[in-house]
C-alpha cells in the first residue's frame, strides 16, 4: 500500500484575476503570472517548489478561460489533462469541488493539497516537509487540514484560526485542532490575536483526502455537491452550461468553518501573499526598495519602481510606487496603494478596457 | 520710402535642443516643438504671434540640422529659402550674424527682430505693438533695441538689463536707454533688482537694422565677422565645413553687453520662459496643475501630469511632475524638477542614445 506522500496531488488554483497589481496585472495577465519571484511567475514558482515532491502527472492546475492559454504557456511541462480551466471563476469552493469530484471517480483514495499560486514562500523544503506532514495528517486523522501562519502583525486583511488542542506531532511538525476560523477581524481583535499566541493566519493552503472533503461539501455545501453531481453526469462538454450555476463561495466560509475535523499545522517558513504593491517592497525589497526593469534612481530608497518595458526614471521620491507599461503608467504614494483598486473600479466605469 | 514695419523681418531662432523637458523633449524633439501652447508647439504659436504682422516671406527661422526637418513639418507655409540650417550650433551670435550678413546682400536697409522660439507670451497683439514700436526706435536712433520684461521675483537663473536715461517714446511705448547688462546674478543682487524698478529681465528678444547688428559684430566680434565673411565668400556650399569653425559666442555677453547704443522697450505683456517642468505649471497651469494627454488622477491637484501616449494614473501625489512617453517615463517632485538635467546627463554618460 503506497504512502500517503505517494497519494498526494498537488492541486493549485490559477484562477485569480486581481486588480491590485494594475497597471502590470491586467484581465489576461493577473498577479501569478507576473515576474515578482526572482524574474518567475509566482505560479512557476508555486510549481517548482513542489515538483521534487510530486511528478507532474499529480500536479493539476485549475484556472478560467480568460488566462488559460497564458497558465499553459506559463507551463509546458504540464500534461493538458492537468489543467483545469473553468469557464468563469466561481471561488474556491466549486474550484476544489471541482477538482475532487473528478480524483474521486479517477484516482479513489487520492490526497489533495491545496495551493493557491500568487504567495510567496521562502522555504520550498519546508513547505514540503508541511505538506507530507499534512498529507499524513488528513491520511491518518480523516481530517481537513490547515496550514496556518504565525502572525506577524495585526493584520485586519487576513482570516485566522483560533488553535485547540493538540494533537501527535507527525514527522516532527507539530499539528493542533482547529477551535474555530475568524473572518477579518477588527483591529482591536486581530491585535489580540498576536498577543495571544494562540491563533495563526489562514494562509489558504490546506490538506486532505478526496472523500473527507468530498464528505464534508456533500454536508455544508448541499448545493454546490448537487451542482458538481449533476456536471459529472452531463460529462465535460456541459460545463460551459452548468459551471456558471454553482454557488459562489470560498472554501473558507462554506467547509472550513462549518467542518468539525479541522486539524492546524503551524508552517515554519516565510510567507506572504503580497496583496499590493507596497506588500511586494516586503518580499522583494532590499534597502533601495524594489527595482525591476529599465529603472534609473537618484534618491529613491525604499521606492517600488517596476517597469515592464519603458524606462522609468524617477529622482528624489523615496515613498513612492511607479509602474510603468508601454500603455499604461501608475504613480501612487506606498502607503496609498490600496487605492489602485479605486482606480481600476474607475477605469472599468469609464470603459478603458485598452487597459485592462 | 517704407515705413520701418515695412522693411522689418522676424528672425526666429529655433536651434535649441534643451534637456530640461526629457523624456517628452529629446535630439530630435527639443523644447520648442512640444505642444505647449494650447495644443500648438511653442515654434508655432511664435510664428503665428507674428504672423499677422509680417508676412511669411519675411519671416526667417534659423535652427540646426538635427531637428530641422521636424521644423520645417511644423511650419510648411515657410519657403524653404527662409529656413536657415545650422550644421552645428553656434550659440546666438553666429546665428544672428548669419541672418544678418545674408540680408545685408539680399535686403539691404532691412530691420530685424530677433525672437527665441520656446517663449510663452501672453498677449501677442501687445508683442506685436512693441516689436512695430521697437523697429521704429531702432530705425531712427540706430539704435540695438533690446526688450525687457519687468521682473517678478528675485530669479538668479536670467541676466538682467540695468536702466539708463529715458528717451522719447514711440508709438506711446516707453524707451530707455541701457546703463548695462548684467549676467546671471547672485539672490542678494537678484533681490535688489526686483527693489530697485530701474531693471529688467534680458527676455532674449532684439530689434535692430541689419546694418547696425552688422556694425557691432564687426567691432565686438571681429573674429565671428571675419568667419562670416568667409561663409559669403565660399557660398552656401561651405557651411558644412566652415560653420563649425564660428566661435561660440552669445549676442548678449558678445554683443549686447559692449555695445554703448542700446536701447530697452520694457514690454507689457505675460513672459515666460518656461525654463523647466515646474515652470509649465505658472504658464499652462490651473489649479488642478497641469494635463495634457490621457491622465486619470485622484487627489492629485497641482501635479503636472503629462502623457503623449500612455494612460498616466496618479493617486495622491499633488506634489509631482510625471512625463510619460512610449519609452520613458520621469517622476520627480515639482520641487526638483531642476534635477531632469543631471539625469539626463547621467542617460548621457551610460550611452542610453535610445531614450535621448
Amino acid at each position: 500500500m503506497p504512502s500517503s506522500a505517494e497519494k498526494l496531488f498537488v492541486v493549485i488554483m490559477a484562477g485569480g484575476s486581481g486588480t491590485r497589481f494594475w497597471p502590470l496585472s491586467r484581465r489576461r495577465r493577473p498577479k501569478q503570472l507576473l515576474p515578482f519571484a526572482a524574474g518567475r511567475s509566482l505560479l512557476r514558482a508555486t510549481v517548482e517548489r513542489v515538483a521534487p515532491m510530486v511528478p507532474w502527472s499529480r500536479i493539476v492546475v485549475v484556472t478560467v478561460a480568460e488566462v488559460a492559454q497564458a497558465v499553459a504557456a506559463e507551463l509546458p511541462e504540464l500534461p493538458a489533462d492537468n489543467l483545469l480551466v473553468e469557464p468563469v471563476g466561481r471561488d474556491t469552493a466549486a474550484c476544489v469541488g471541482a477538482v475532487a469530484w473528478r480524483l474521486a471517480v479517477e484516482r479513489p483514495g487520492a490526497l489533495m493539497a491545496v495551493l493557491p499560486s500568487d504567495h510567496v514562500i521562502g522555504d520550498a523544503a519546508s513547505l514540503r516537509r508541511t505538506l507530507a506532514a499534512g498529507a499524513a495528517a488528513a491520511f491518518a486523522h480523516g481530517a481537513l487540514v490547515t496550514l496556518g501562519v504565525r502572525p506577524t502583525r495585526p493584520e485586519t486583511g487576513f482570516g485566522y484560526l483560533e488553535l485547540g488542542a493538540e494533537v501527535a506531532p507527525i514527522a516532527g511538525q507539530a499539528v493542533r485542532r482547529v477551535a474555530r476560523f475568524i473572518e477579518k477581524p477588527d483591529r482591536e481583535q486581530a491585535e489580540a490575536f498576536v498577543a495571544s499566541g494562540n491563533h495563526l493566519w489562514n494562509a489558504g493552503m490546506f490538506v486532505w483526502a478526496v472523500t473527507a472533503i468530498e464528505q464534508a461539501i456533500r454536508t455544508h455545501l448541499p448545493e454546490l455537491a448537487a451542482g458538481l453531481d449533476g456536471l459529472v453526469a452531463a460529462g465535460r462538454g456541459a460545463a460551459e452550461r452548468l459551471y456558471p450555476e454553482l454557488p459562489r463561495v470560498s472554501i473558507d466560509f462554506g467547509v472550513m468553518e462549518k467542518a468539525s475535523n479541522v486539524l492546524a499545522l503551524p508552517v515554519e517558513f516565510a510567507w506572504s501573499d503580497i496583496g499590493s504593491w507596497s506588500g511586494l517592497a516586503e518580499v522583494l525589497g532590499g534597502e533601495d526598495g524594489v527595482r525591476i526593469g529599465d529603472i534609473q534612481a537618484l534618491d529613491c530608497d525604499g521606492a517600488i519602481l517596476v517597469s515592464d518595458g519603458p524606462l522609468v526614471a524617477a529622482i528624489g521620491v523615496p515613498d513612492v510606487v511607479v509602474v510603468a507599461t508601454r500603455d499604461a503608467v501608475l504613480v501612487v504614494p506606498k502607503s496609498q496603494a490600496q487605492r489602485v483598486r479605486a482606480l481600476v473600479d474607475r477605469l472599468r466605469a469609464l470603459g478603458r478596457d485598452d487597459v485592462l
